[in-house]
């Protein structure tokens, strides 16, 4: 059924039915930013909503927050980012352009040598002695490494002659960290609870980055589960079991999937793993779920100055909860689904249809409606109004049915709707199953009801 | 009913209840930012969701984006800000605080004079002649007035030694104009048509804030309709109509609103009108209505050399359509609705509740679950656990029930559900409404259709 997919065939899918255009486009681009179009907005917005039902409202122990971008910059002072938050670059003298160390070597040696655990000088070592040049300009000039800070800094400017530094957010989680007592007090929470929190995060990072699995600008999910210790390693273990079964649920293929532990541990770290999707550029983390033991909140308390501490309600001990974080970009996540979803068919005319099997829970578009001809239009409307009330419709009166469908196909819309002569006559319509192609005959009142149960994560 | 309400009860409640938290509170707080709390972000979340159902959903002519927040300088070039967008700011010589000389004079004057029309001179002579004084330390020694820029500006890193500006985006509707051309031939729009956004902005404003009124970080829902000049008008005023319709079906009161027509125009925009709600701090904006004529596509094309025109279909003419902007806060509407939803009154025995009288949809929790007693726990999360597919629920069986009904009045949840012994026998619960206090006997079964029902938009 399937064929080979490439990233291309999706970039262009993308850029062509209006999923994501290249971020300021007119303006030749922008580094790395991605624009999400009609069609990729509601793609997106329909990832992080089944995220959010699934780990956030059918979840009684897990509170929602949404904090702000610009947090008081000791945050990352407690963090460790103002110090450690930083990449190996080199300067390319000839050309003047910046890449990273450890890339160029990877790269170099088409990933049979990694540079995850060499020093800086070991890294200028390899680059000398492999004579690694500049992807650029093919020369080799090149400066030492320095450490070039990931996160972007701006400054308010409320005190004549002060610059107070301010950071765009690397990282979500932090917002809930800082926020655990606030949450706990007006939520009565009760260990083990968690905070989850959708939004952006900022990295000014150089990497080249394959459409929308690195960006600068990007939208994380994730929560922040506070336990006892005795019960972490559970906890932890349930994670990583959910975050597949979330991604079964969505239709990801088992075999696409895969655990990836990690080798090295942060210090504080008590257990790392990703979970790995097949992307066209080959297996590559889609989420993490990490063991990270009482250090996000002792450092805050050591920073801050506030007991970052739970009280149990019943033996009045007091700890600093361990946590159990799970986290899962949102755009990598939408990149993933379309991947997964992207299919080209041959159909039995011997054509070729391109058509997204998306969950219908995360389709753009739950029903398109096509009046069979441009006279219909009053009709058609009518049941657009009556649909749109509850879910996000398109509307098509161009060009043939077939050529509609096949618009339809590839933006992945899971029912369309015809109206055609006899729906005039007995209020019916025919309605279209995107996977099956099969069509059936129903009453315009029942249409709701039909596709609702059918849309339902 | 309504007594005098004021934004400190409601700042309040917010702190109390997980509404909203100052931002990094546990390191003092930080400059005008606010994180939203449990019940916060889930109000935030469907004021969002209301706006984007009747604005985009329901609408067959507009389209949503999601831009990106970093986009390439050149955006702020074509739409001015990077020379006009600033403020003119004078510092305090003897504390170094820093403020807005428009607003010095204007809260000198207790607001009786303004200084909108003011040029920086005549506002340097009314500070000098009224001996306006420092409201921080009291004393009189300013600067000159500067102009202080409003965007936040950070830097890119991929080239040695050159300093890449990159731009916080100050408006979200540059999303929208870099993308007309993208969206108008994916969607295949025919003007009218409109694209819509909602997103985040920054503006670095030393202004005080009026807790979520004005912030550093806020949330735009705004839409940009594209149309020819000769219906444009009459898009205008539909725009300002259905602004308020919104509103009034979100609840607002008729008398808590009026439109506020701009007496000053920017010289390109042919028409300005606002919607003020009377906040606790008086009349102020909420939205704004702009016919904005064809200047912004105009620059875009310009500045880019891409014409940014539309083609018409059938006599092929070619034009630059003009705008019509109609933009809302999603911080500020969500302010507005508690302050309108909030409400203190008194019970027959004497007591006064506080209650969140929010529209249903809007409500953060559908339906709280309150077992009566502890060992009713199973049945009540079992119900829980149905009612929560479909609805964001809350779960309390701490305190006495009466307790329970007030927590959930101040968080505005519309339905309460409690289960007793009788719900073990027969499968009915008790249904409370939050606005009516009165209770209902309701076969479980039933609930899904109950609420459904009653929390629509």
């Amino acid at each position: 059924m399937t064929e080979l997919k490439n990233l291309d065939k999706i970039v262009n899918l993308c850029k062509g039915r209006g999923f994501v255009f290249p971020g300021s486009e007119i303006y030749g681009g922008f580094a790395n930013t991605w624009d999400y179009g009609p069609v990729g907005n509601e793609l997106k917005k329909n990832v992080k909503n089944a995220w959010w039902k699934r780990f956030v409202q059918e979840s009684p122990n897990t509170y929602g927050v949404d904090a702000a971008i610009l947090m008081n910059p000791r945050v990352w002072d407690a963090s460790g980012h103002t110090q450690n938050f930083s990449d190996p670059l080199m300067d390319c003298k000839e050309c003047k352009q910046r890449f990273r160390a450890d890339n160029l070597i990877e790269d170099n040696s088409k990933g049979k040598v990694s540079a995850e655990a060499m020093t800086n000088e070991q890294m200028e070592n390899y680059i000398a002695e492999h004579k690694v040049n500049c992807p650029n300009c093919g020369k080799f000039n090149w400066s030492n490494i320095r450490q070039f800070k990931l996160m972007f800094e701006t400054s308010r400017g409320t005190v004549e002659g002060q610059k107070d530094v301010v950071y765009l957010r690397p990282e979500t989680c932090q917002g809930e960290y800082v926020n655990f007592l606030n949450v706990q007090r007006t939520a009565r929470a009760k260990v083990p609870f968690a905070i989850a929190q959708i939004g952006k995060s900022f990295r000014n990072e150089i990497t080249p980055g394959n459409f929308l699995f690195r960006t600068i600008e990007f939208e994380q999910m994730e929560l922040q589960m506070f336990c006892k210790e005795e019960e972490s390693f559970k906890i932890y273990d349930d994670y990583k079991k959910q975050a597949r079964e979330f991604l079964l649920n969505l239709g990801f293929k088992e075999e696409h999937l895969k655990y990836h532990d990690h080798e090295k541990l942060a210090h504080y770290a008590k257990a790392a793993c990703d979970i790995f999707y097949k992307f066209p550029i080959g297996f590559s983390e889609l989420n993490g779920i990490h063991h990270r033991s009482t250090w996000d909140l002792s450092r805050h308390s050591e920073f801050s100055g506030k007991a970052m501490q739970y009280v149990d309600p019943v033996t009045n001990e007091k700890f600093t909860p361990n946590v159990i974080e799970y986290s899962i970009g949102a755009d990598r996540l939408t990149l993933a689904v379309l991947c997964e979803a992207y299919d080209e068919e041959t159909l039995e005319n011997g054509e070729t249809r391109v058509v997204l099997h998306f969950h219908p829970a995360l389709a753009p578009y739950k029903v398109a409606i096509l009046p069979l001809q441009k006279n219909l239009g009053e009709k058609a409307r009518e049941v657009y109004a009556k649909l749109s009330k509850e879910f996000m419709c398109d509307y098509d009166e161009a060009g043939s049915i077939g050529k509609r469908y096949r618009r339809e196909d590839e933006i992945g819309t899971p029912f369309c709707v015809t109206i055609d002569f006899d729906t005039l006559n007995d209020n019916t319509v025919t309605i279209r199953d995107r996977d099956t192609m099969e069509q059936i005959r129903l009453p315009i009142d029942d249409l709701v009801d039909y596709v609702s149960t059918r849309i339902k994560f």
